[in-house]
């Protein structure tokens, strides 16, 4: 078995030219609303999703040229959903990943338009592609990014967030709005990545799903802890921006002592779905260590 | 056969309720995102997008309860599309049939997450219920309605009308333009509503796409048309709001008497489409007279 970080690299490079031939060609017309798209896709982020699901299709023994689909339609997903939190009626950023933000670079309606198309491309992705033997199959993964992507998904946990500034949460509460703003397209990731093997029963689906519901708050949770900590190593205050914010955060509301526990427990809690699935697993516990034991 | 305006009557009571119970419930949460979602759905429009729906599920002999969910799906991505083009980075407008639009209504945050939780929900739908007794058959439907709705459709659509603000198109431009916005999901709504029956070949439902084209192209034409004379009769002007946006119409191009006959000439070529059905479509038919000689 190759080495991890051979691993992630050779997977994020082959990752981005199946995004380049995924988007459409910039000369095709509306040639300045692609070229946003493009601009908003390509070139950015650490791809954990599609890493998951490259994870978890290599546990499902699935064709790597179907989980190229199903981690290319979470990703366009999680892209729109950048590119419209970032808008100003959102969070109001100018910069991502070191460049302008779509609606700084563009303009607010092509932002808005860029969001709404990738959101449809990716559901087209999943469609015209063969993805499963099985095209029953098929329609659930659909269903499924569909469901991580709406109201009880994704978009719901942002409605959350907007409700909870300037409120004090409690610990369910916020949780229950990672589960549904980060967690949810997490866990889709790896469905979909299993989703385009075959032999995966019910029950390993779930454990996958556990596994993914830890991995996705452990991020949280590692966030949280990275923003309180960088700014107090580097601006000398005690809390980060989202403290500043007024946003509630895991430690704000158990300090960071507690927070890296939870964290460290939810990896632990992770890596036990896994037990069942030997060395299989391999990668997906890999990715697990490089989520929770980060330094940026 | 009843009347068709008993016929529209009772669609559009029916479908009413078909998407009352398809939108999330008022008290899930998060219930201010879904009270918006609900707001901005129901209680509004003909209805056209479903109606024909169901004019060509009737000429395809499908199940009403299948039509009932693809044309729901067609509505939830218009009725997206409306939230979101009245938002004030697009055609900022504070009234939709009679009511305030649902960035007025609730905060522009909540509409931008209504759109996208929309969006999703229409996928949603296509893809947990039966609608076809081919899956794979019914995948084409997801990928008909994403393409329908993404940078190759709609949304290009939307892209391509920015873009031309104060410029002066050629017919052929105006057209394609068109064609994209509106005509798209109107060729989705036939498409989809015929889909969900099983007699179809695939020259028939090139006849139907190319009605859908016809009377999408008319739609505009006639919308053009009455929005110049409204303007004329209740104004005094000769233009209407269009024209004051300095947005290119098909009456800045060719005035109100070609318009009208452009309209007149389209109505002809839609017909003509549908002459080998014979009686089966002749809702669809209405429908056509419906959309073209109408005085709003």
């Amino acid at each position: 078995m190759t080495d991890f970080h051979a691993w992630v690299s050779a997977h994020q490079l082959h990752f981005e030219d199946v995004l380049k031939h995924s988007l459409p060609a910039p000369e095709l017309a509306p040639q300045r609303l692609h070229a946003a798209m493009r601009y908003s896709v390509l070139d950015g982020g650490k791809r954990v999703r599609p890493l998951l699901a490259f994870a978890a299709g290599e546990l499902a023994e699935a064709e790597r040229k179907r989980v190229d689909i199903a981690a290319a339609a979470v990703e366009l997903i999680h892209a729109y959903s950048l590119v419209h939190d970032d808008m100003p009626c959102m969070d109001d950023d100018v910069l991502r990943r070191g460049k302008s933000t779509c609606h700084v670079e563009y303009d607010e309606a092509t932002a808005l338009l860029v969001g709404d198309s990738l959101q449809s491309l990716a559901f087209q992705l999943l469609a015209e592609h063969t993805l499963s033997d099985n095209p029953a199959g098929q329609l659930q993964m659909v269903r499924l990014l569909a469901l991580a992507s709406g109201s009880r998904g994704m978009a719901g946990g942002q409605a959350f967030d907007l409700a909870s500034v300037g409120k004090q949460l409690a610990l369910p509460e916020l949780e229950f709005m990672h589960i549904h703003k980060t967690g949810a397209l997490i866990r889709a990731a790896i469905l979909l990545g299993a989703h385009c093997g075959n032999g995966l029963g019910a029950a390993q689906l779930d454990r996958l799903d556990h596994f993914g519901k830890c991995v996705g708050l452990a991020f949280q949770v590692v966030d949280d802890v990275l923003d309180a900590e960088a700014d107090t190593a580097t601006l000398g205050k005690t809390a980060g921006k989202d403290a500043e914010r007024n946003k509630p955060t895991y430690v704000s509301l158990l300090g960071v002592a507690q927070a890296k526990k939870m964290a460290a427990d939810l990896h632990a809690e992770a890596m036990e779905s896994l037990s069942e699935f030997g060395a299989k697993a391999q990668r997906l516990r890999e990715l697990a260590d490089f989520i929770v034991i980060r330094k940026y």
